[in-house]
C-alpha cells in the first residue's frame, strides 16, 4: 500500500490523533475521578460543548454509529420512520444498526449530491395516519454529507422549517460538522440551531475516539442517559472522553483542524481539475474529493492506494473513488498524491491509445 | 468527597490509566493506519491476545456492556434465554441492554455469593421444548463475580461440563478476569478453556477503555464482525484500542496490575477484620471488599466516601458497602482508609452507647 | 387421553366456542365490509366494550400474547421495566415475547399466591434514577392470576394507588377478567378503574379467538394503532373479531360464561377437599383448581389426563397439577373427574401401603 | 359508500367468509381439543397443506404480517438484509414490523411492475463481506405481486437459482399464491419448489383469518415454533385455524375461489379497456385491476368507491386506483362497476370539454 509521508488518503479515520488531544489525555490522568461522567471535569467539558452549540444537554459517546443511534433513540418510537438521503452513512454504512436497535424504518431518498431538499423530503410524506405505513417522524440531515457537500445555512433553515411544519424532528448527523462550519465560516451554534438533536464528531477531527450527542429542543431530554447506557455508549472512565472534547475546543482547535483538512481537499480538487479522464464528481465543500475515472484508471489507482470505491457505473466502465484529507495532511502530501494520480491517468491513457492504435 | 492521596475506593473505574498504556497510545500515533482494525498493529494485538487465551477469534470493543452484548449476540437467538446469577452485572447493571439489543430473556438465579453451581443452574432448566417458555441456551458466569468472589478452576470446569451436557453454551464475563487469574495463580487460557466465549476486561485493569470478546469454540465465529458493528462497538481508530491491549500484555502487566489490586483488597479486608461492627460479607478473592455495617455507620461513611451501597437489609438496620481497589492503589492508601473506617466505626459505637446510656 | 364427555380439564383453551359466538360469526358474514376495523360494526363493538369498561380506546387483537405486548407497547420505553409476579403468564409463558418485541426488562417478584402487594412491589423500586438500572415503569397485575386467585377491589385499588404514587403505570392482564368479575360480583368497569391499560380476554371465555386492549388513562392513546399493526395483531376481516365481542357482551354472556366456569371449579375443589393426599394449593377464586399431590398420584393422573404440571417440589416428592374448567363444563363432567381423581388417589394409597407392608 | 350488491372492490379483504369455511368452523366445534395445535385435527390439516406444497414443516398463523415476520425470523439474523421490491407489501404496508421485530434492513428495489429480476436483485448485492453493510441474505418475492402481476414458473426458477448462487435464501410471500396458481394453471408445489420458505394465504382466499408459513428447505426448521410464539402468532384454539385450511383444501376450493376472483378481474379489465381516459396500468394476472386515470376522474370515483389510491403522478395530474375482486364477486357485480366507471369517465370528459370550450 502506497502512502505519501504516511498518508493514505483512504479515510479521515486513517489519521492518528492530534498531539494536543494526546497531551490532554495525559493531563487528565491524575488521581481518581468518579466514573461514568459524574466527575467535575466531564461535566465541565459537556457544559462547554453545549454552550458552544447552544444545546440544552449533551452526551459523550464512543463513535459515530453510537451517536446516530443514541440521537435517534431520543426521537423515534419503533413505528416511526427516519427520512434520510439514500447515500447517507446512516442508511448505507451502519450495517443496519438503526433498524436493529431502534426497530424503526429508514425512508431513503435518492439525491443528486447527498443533499436533501424540501421537495425530496416531501416525496416520503405519504401514508400519514395510515396504520399500515411507518410514520415519518425524523428528518435526518448530514452536515457535511457523505459526498463531501455542505448545506448552506439557508438550506438548513429551510429544511428545518419544512420539517417542523410537517411534524418532523430534525436530526443533524455532524460526524463532520467541523468541516461544514469551516466551509461555511459559521459558528457551531449557527448549524446547531437548525436541528432538534445533532451529533458533534470528534474522531475524524483529530480525537482518539469521541463524539457527542447534543439536544437542542426542550422535551427531548427524557431518557437520554438510560438510552446511552442501553446502546452501550456509556464510558466508565469518562474523563478521557471529556479531555478530548476539551482539547478540540481549546483555541478553536476543532475549527482549525477542519479548515486544514478542507484546504487540502480543495488543493487536491484543484490539482485534479486539469487531469484528463479525472472528473471531480461533487462540489468539494469539506474534506473529501470524489473522482469519477475510467475503470482502467480506477484499477491502476487501487493497486497503489486504499481509496474507497464509492460507486460504479452500471455498465462498469467508470467508477467513483473517494480521497479524504485529515487535520494533519500536509500540502506536500497532497501535491504528491495529485502527481501520482495524474501520472497514473497519463499512463492509462497512453496504454489505451496503444491498444487502440495496435 | 474524601479521597486518600486521590483514591476514592468507590470503583476500579475511578482509577486513571496505567502510564504504560498512555505511553503506548503515544507510540501508536505515527502516520496513517487503515481504520476499523484492518491495520497490522491491530491484527497483531488481537492475535496476541487470542494466543494468550487459546481463542480462535477476538474482537476489541469499547466497554463492558458492549462486550457482554456482543458476546451474547454470538450465542443466542431471541427465543433463547441466558441463565445468570441474580447479582450479576449482566442482570443488574446493564439497564436492560441485553433485553433491548438481543431481545432475549435473562433467567436470574439467586446465589449466596454471586457464584452459580450446577444445582442452581438446574433450577432454571425447565420448560425445555415448550414453545411457551424461553429456551435456556447460555450459562453466563462472571469470573471474578460482581461480589468479588472467584470460581476455582474445578468449579468452572464443572459448570462448563454441566452446561454442555444440558445444551448450554458458556459465556464467561471477564470484566475482572485478570483479578481472577491473579487470585487463582493460573493462566488466562486456563480460565478461557472453561468458556465458549469470554470477555477480557482491560478498562478496570489500567486501560483507558478497551475490552475484548474472545471466541473459543468453533462454529460460533459467524457474524461476529457484523454484530460488533451493529452493537456500536467498532472503533474507527482501532490501533488505539490495540495499543492498550499490547501494553497490558507486555511483561504480563495485566497480571501484575491485578495482583496489586487484589493484594490491596486483601490488605483492607485484613485490616477491617478486627473492627467491631464491620463484617466482611463475602470472601475477598479479587479487588473488592464488601462490608456489612450498621445503618448508622453506613450513613457516616457515605458522607465521606463514594462507596457503593450494595444492598440493604429489609429491615433497614444494616447495609453492605463496596470498597474497590485498583492497579494503582498504594499500601498507604489502604492503611489510611482502613483507619478512617475503623475510626468512624468507633465514633458510631460511642454515639450509640451514649444514646443507650443517655 | 381420557376425557369426561369430551372435557379434558387441561385448559380453558381446550374448550370450543360458545354457540352464540359461532352464530354471530355467521350473522356477520353478509356482503363486503371495509377491512381493518373501519367498518361500522367493528367500530360499534369496540365502542360498546369501551363503554362497559369505562375505557377511552380499545383495540381488538388475536390472542393474549398480542394483548400483553400491545398493552405494554403503549406504556414502556426500552429502558423501562415491568414489575410482575414471578408466576405471571407474562413472565413465564410468553417465550420472552415482551423482551423481544418491547426490548424491556421484566422485574419478576416471587409471591405466595400469584398476587402482588405494595410491599412486594416496593422490593423492586430500587436504582431509581441510576442509569445502570432499568427503570421500573409499569406494574403488571393479572386479574384473575395465573394461580386462579383474584385480587379484591380494595387490593387492586391499593396497588393502583401505590403504583401511581411511585410513578408506575398499571397494566392489568385480564385474560380471565370475566372470571374475576364473576368472583367479585362486580362490573367490568370496577376492575378496569384500577388500571391505566388492561386487556379483556374473550378466547378463554367462549370466543373463537379475540382479546381486547383497553386504554383507561388519557395520554396513553398515542400510537396504539401503529403498535397493533407492528405487533402483528391487526386483523383484516375485523368484523369477525368484533362479532365475537358482541356475542359475549349480549345478555352479559361473558359474565354468565365465567360464572359457570367458576362454579364448576368450586364444585371440583369442594369434591377434592375430602380426598386424602390431595391438597388444594391456592384459594379457588376463578376457574382453576391446583392440586398438590404425591409424585405417584401425579404420575398416575397424568397417564390419563392432560392436566398441566404446574410445579414440582425440589425433592421431587410432590407436584402441583392444574385442572381448569370452562364455560361449557357440565356439573356431571366435574363429578366424574372428581370421582376419577379420588379413585386414583385411593389406588395410589393402596399400592403405597402394599409396598410398605410388603 | 357505493357498493354493487354489497361489493366494494376496495380490497379482497372486504369480502366475507366462504360459507364452506364457516361450516367447517361449526363442524370443528365439538368437545375439547388440546390447545396450541397439539390436537389431531390441527396436525392433520398442517400435514395436508405441507403435502400439497411439498413442504417439510408448516405453521398456521393469524395474518399476513405475522406470516411475513415469522417466515423471515427463520431466515435472517439482525445484521442480514432482505432484498425486496420497493412496491412490495413487506416494504410498504407492514408499518415497519419487519424492522421492529427482526431488527433487519430491507433493501428495496424499484421495479416497473412489482416483479424482481436477477438483474434488479444484483444491484443490491454490494458490500458483501463489508461489516459496515447489512449483508443480503434473503430474496423476497411476492407471488402474486402487490401490483397484481405474476411471475412465470420459469422466472421464479431463475430467481431462485440466481439467489442460491449468490447465497440468498428465497422467501415467497404467498398472500395471494392461490391467485398465482390459478393464473399459471399450476400446482401449489410447483410454485413452492421455487422457495426456501413461503407463506400460503387463506384470508384473501375466503377464510375468516388464517395464513400458513411453509418451510421447504432442510436446515431452516430450527426454532420455528418458538418464533411463532414470540411473534404472537400462536393460536390457542388452533383447531379453528386448521378447519379453515381444511375447508380451503377440500375439493380444491382454494383454487376454485382464486379462479373465480381472477376471472372477475379479467372481466373488469376487458370492460375498462374500451373506456377512454382509463388505462390499465399493469398486466392483470391475479385479482386486481390498477387503473391509471386523470385526477378529475379519480376524484369522482373516490367519492363513490373505496378504491385504494395506489400512486399519484408527481405532477398530480393522474392517479392509479386499485380495484380488487374476491372469491365471491359476481359477474353482474363486475358489469355494474365497469359501467359505473365508464359513466364517470364519460361525465368527467364531458365536463372537461365544457370547461375547455367555455
Amino acid at each position: 500500500m502506497a502512502t505519501i509521508s504516511g498518508r493514505t488518503f483512504g479515510s479521515d479515520n486513517h489519521a492518528g490523533v492530534d498531539p494536543a488531544v494526546l497531551a490532554a489525555l495525559g493531563a487528565a490522568n491524575s488521581g481518581d475521578a468518579v466514573a461514568y461522567g459524574e466527575d467535575d471535569a466531564s461535566k465541565a467539558a459537556v457544559a462547554r460543548l453545549c454552550a458552544a452549540a447552544g444545546a440544552r444537554e449533551g452526551y459523550l459517546v464512543f463513535n459515530g454509529t453510537g451517536a446516530n443511534v443514541l440521537a435517534l433513540s431520543l426521537l423515534v418510537r419503533p413505528y416511526e420512520a427516519v427520512i434520510c438521503a439514500e447515500s447517507s452513512h446512516l442508511n448505507v454504512d451502519e450495517c443496519g444498526a438503526p433498524e436493529r436497535v431502534l426497530g424503526c424504518k429508514l425512508l431513503a431518498v435518492p439525491t443528486p449530491d447527498g443533499k436533501l431538499t424540501p421537495d425530496l423530503v416531501a416525496t416520503r410524506l405519504t401514508g400519514l395516519g395510515d396504520e399500515h405505513r411507518a410514520q415519518p417522524r425524523v428528518l435526518q440531515i448530514a452536515q457535511a454529507t457523505e459526498l463531501g457537500t455542505c448545506y448552506s445555512l439557508t438550506e438548513l433553515g429551510q429544511l428545518r422549517d419544512f420539517g417542523h411544519e410537517h411534524g418532523l424532528l430534525i436530526y443533524l448527523d455532524g460526524a463532520r460538522i467541523a468541516n461544514a462550519a469551516a466551509h461555511l465560516g459559521c459558528s457551531l451554534s449557527a448549524i446547531a440551531a437548525c436541528a432538534d438533536v445533532l451529533s458533534f464528531g470528534g474522531t475524524k477531527n483529530g480525537a482518539l475516539g469521541v463524539e457527542a450527542v447534543l439536544v437542542m429542543a426542550g422535551g427531548l431530554t427524557a431518557g437520554g442517559k438510560y438510552h446511552r447506557k442501553q446502546v452501550m455508549q456509556l464510558a466508565s472512565k469518562m474523563r478521557f472522553l471529556a479531555a478530548q472534547i476539551d482539547a478540540l475546543l481549546d483555541e478553536d482547535r476543532w475549527l482549525a483542524n477542519a479548515r486544514a483538512a478542507n484546504a487540502r481537499a480543495s488543493q487536491l480538487a484543484a490539482a485534479l481539475a486539469v487531469v484528463p479522464d479525472v472528473r471531480v464528481a461533487y462540489p468539494v465543500q469539506a474534506n473529501g474529493v470524489f473522482t469519477d475515472v475510467s475503470r482502467d484508471l480506477a484499477c491502476r489507482l487501487l493497486q497503489e492506494w486504499p481509496a474507497q470505491v464509492w460507486s460504479e457505473a452500471p455498465d462498469g466502465r467508470r467508477a467513483v473513488l473517494r480521497w479524504m484529507t485529515a487535520f494533519d495532511t500536509a500540502e506536500e502530501d497532497v501535491a504528491e498524491v495529485a502527481a501520482a494520480i495524474s501520472e497514473a491517468a497519463a499512463r492509462t491513457s497512453a496504454e489505451a491509445a496503444a491498444v487502440q492504435s495496435g
